[in-house]
């Protein structure tokens, strides 16, 4: 299949994955290697830089992109305002070396949503400072068109809530979102569940999927990395493949008496 | 993963997949190489065997089946009386040489759903006589039970109606099913449209599906056949690796500064 | 509207409900009253007709029929034969002085649906001595088809299994039931959690609606009652009215400049 | 039932209904008169005050409103930015003697979604303007959270884009915002298609709903205007009344023989 192209990186895997609530670091490891993946987020805020631990699952988690080829996405997780996002960003840049930015803005602490003013205002100041940025949004076509006009080439509007393994809220949001910004790289994040809902996401023509709890929380990491892998894979291809359209009514698979099949509707 | 065991026979693939509506023969045999299963099903009543071209078939798909190592599943379609249902089957296992039989009664011409009665008839009938029977059914749990009681050991209840690419109607009645029958091998047969039901199945539990316009009616069936194999592959190990449980709340990956993110709830 | 036709009788509500469950027969009775009910249902099992506490429930809930101009309904729940429930039906018979019957048979313990084997088999023995049978039944167009044939003029399938609340479950089945049984009289009993459900099904183009759980169960059981029938009128009319049918795309409603109202698409 | 309360006006109905696309003018009376609505929308912008149609609607609407002695509900329907919102609220309030104002600042021609940023804009100048402003907004908690703030008692978030009849897209999101902002006043607006659509809206705890393709576009709009009346009376009576939590098993109403009802569980 296509790759994935974020800013211009080509990547074989379309799964994003995060590097959070693992039971160990060495699970952790097996599972991002078990996904494909080539992108692992990973929060500034979280690990404190001062501290060892931090400094050594950083290095810990630059050893495993390096690994398998591909790139550490910084995220801004935590942040409330615009202006502790955009310090977070610029300090998360130069520590891990990248202008690759995801962006949230945390606007509610009932459902973690992002805070569409301040996520926009934020994006504007980190796009104009020159970096990368891949926001985090809800399902707004309005809000998704806006920070693609800014400049964000990678849009990723959120499933459900984190952590919820809710799946699809809003498939009629999402598809809108599809079928309005053919161009932009969409990428579904936050509330995904199950494999299925990360296949009916590329189903819908989504470029991609990032996801952390539905990995870390399963009862086997490693192997539930693997059927995320497979569920993008399975979904991609049959939007390729061209899915059949729903019908009202039922169809005979096996309709006539002694007519070829290759000539039966 | 673990093999499916349909009366016995393990085999690799739980997709079971139908050999009618294809745009031509070659590209029938291509998708059923690509899907990677090993049982197909045809229709008796559909080729004649009085003429050439069902012959010819008949002998094409044999030779699919060979190949994979794999079985010919002879189906009912288009049967609506136990009687004549029962007649079929065994021209079906004459010709054929098998006594697998995937028994198709039809009770409505306009949702095609089986009827229950006279499944259960020619169930019993066919029980006593030596097949194997594979019903297709509806999602009700005491037919269910009743078949299973007379000595089916597969059973294979709809997703939706024939041909129609619903999906998963009733998820509640095919999850209670599944709670309540744990030791029948379940497969979901009917009304699958795109590979994220197939997936949604399989983490459900489900032994397996069975499935044909889906891959049949898509641009490119090769392509879906194989976007198939994967999605079953993908629910599968979703469902042994331990789906997390939706939550009504959002909870945060990366919740507590200076916290080693392995010791995070 | 349109009176509701119970063999030949015309009713004024819609409603059909039940007496169990409730704080105390006081407040039932101004939930039936509230409700403007005339038909409700009540078990001969479940009130020892040996016992005066039985007997006392028989007269009071004889005289809230007779003060509405209403009908006592007897079900036979609780059985799981054919055998068993067609003893009860005649014992009810008796005792009630009525040859309307609610049929329940039950097929399994978890979900509590009806047996579809052992329903039709008791309906068929009621219906040949002369009982007016009102089948509680699965959403299986097949068995509802077979029932009609039969001879019950009134049909009874389920949302979802009793006490659930969850609602519809399965509308695509429902709405087929209506369309190819358009002259059966069909009432959604069981599974009903909240006003909103009822009215549904009665835009659905359903005659009725039989519940007990969602009234009973309520904080106030008469307020839910007068709720539930304000709920069917809303959706009776509803569907007399015409609903507009479902679109893909955002149209406005107040669309061109200059353009009276009345001219608008 | 309570009243609603519109900025410190008491309401008897919790319709708000709009005044567009009705087969004629007398048919919009009678349905608007038959819904028991006390607060009609109407546009400036659609008709021109420059022509004498425009005024004789208007006048005509008056009458009716003091007929039903209700309000006036002017909106923006069809502007795209908070300038231009702006200016026709201004217009609106002196020609309509009325300081309300429905804010509607179209974001997308697709969907017709309100621009969440223009939105924000323009209630921000119009509040501090003097006016009582009702905003059209998405299902977005943050952004309601913000309106609110800005000083919009009343809120009112779509079910589904406008026209679509699509009825509650989002329900989870619609409970989230009814469970953040317990002191707002919550209008259910946009995409509501049937009765039951605006009896769910009711049985969230949402104080009200505005809608008028359902009702213009019906084959017999005066019948679907009462449908709604007592559909939404139904709604709220439940939620008041205390909707049963749904259940994964299924409960008999009829459980034990020979318990008095009003002992069982």
């Amino acid at each position: 299949m296509m790759s994935l192209n974020i800013y211009g990186q080509q990547l074989d895997s379309r799964l994003l994955i995060g590097s959070a609530l693992y039971p160990s670091p060495q699970v952790m490891k097996q599972a991002i290697l078990a996904s494909g993946s080539q992108v692992v987020t990973l929060s500034l805020k979280r690990q404190n830089p001062a501290e060892q631990a931090g400094q050594q699952i950083w290095r810990y988690l630059q050893e495993i992109v390096t690994e398998v080829n591909g790139h550490l996405l910084p995220n801004t997780a935590g942040c409330k305002t615009a202006k502790e996002t955009v310090t977070l960003a610029k300090m998360s840049r130069e520590i891990f070396q990248t202008d690759w930015i995801k962006l949230e803005v945390i606007g509610d602490d009932y459902n973690l949503q992002p805070d569409p003013i301040e996520l926009l205002n934020a994006a504007e100041q980190l796009i104009n400072d020159g970096f990368k940025v891949l926001p985090y949004c809800t399902d707004d076509l309005v809000l998704c068109q806006r920070l693609y006009d800014l400049g964000c080439q990678v849009i990723m509007p959120w499933a459900s809530p984190i952590g919820t393994g809710k799946g699809l809220m809003n498939p009629y949001n999402l598809e809108t979102i599809r079928l309005r910004l053919p161009d932009a790289t969409l990428i579904l994040d936050a509330g995904i569940g199950k494999p299925s809902d990360a296949c009916l996401a590329m189903e819908m023509g989504y470029d991609g999927v990032l996801l952390n709890s539905a990995v870390a929380l399963a009862d086997n990491p490693v192997l539930m990395a693997k059927a995320f892998g497979q569920a993008l894979q399975a979904g991609e291809q049959g939007y390729v493949a061209g899915i059949m359209p729903q019908r009202q009514t039922a169809h005979p698979s096996t309709p006539t008496l002694d007519t070829p099949f290759w000539h039966q509707p």
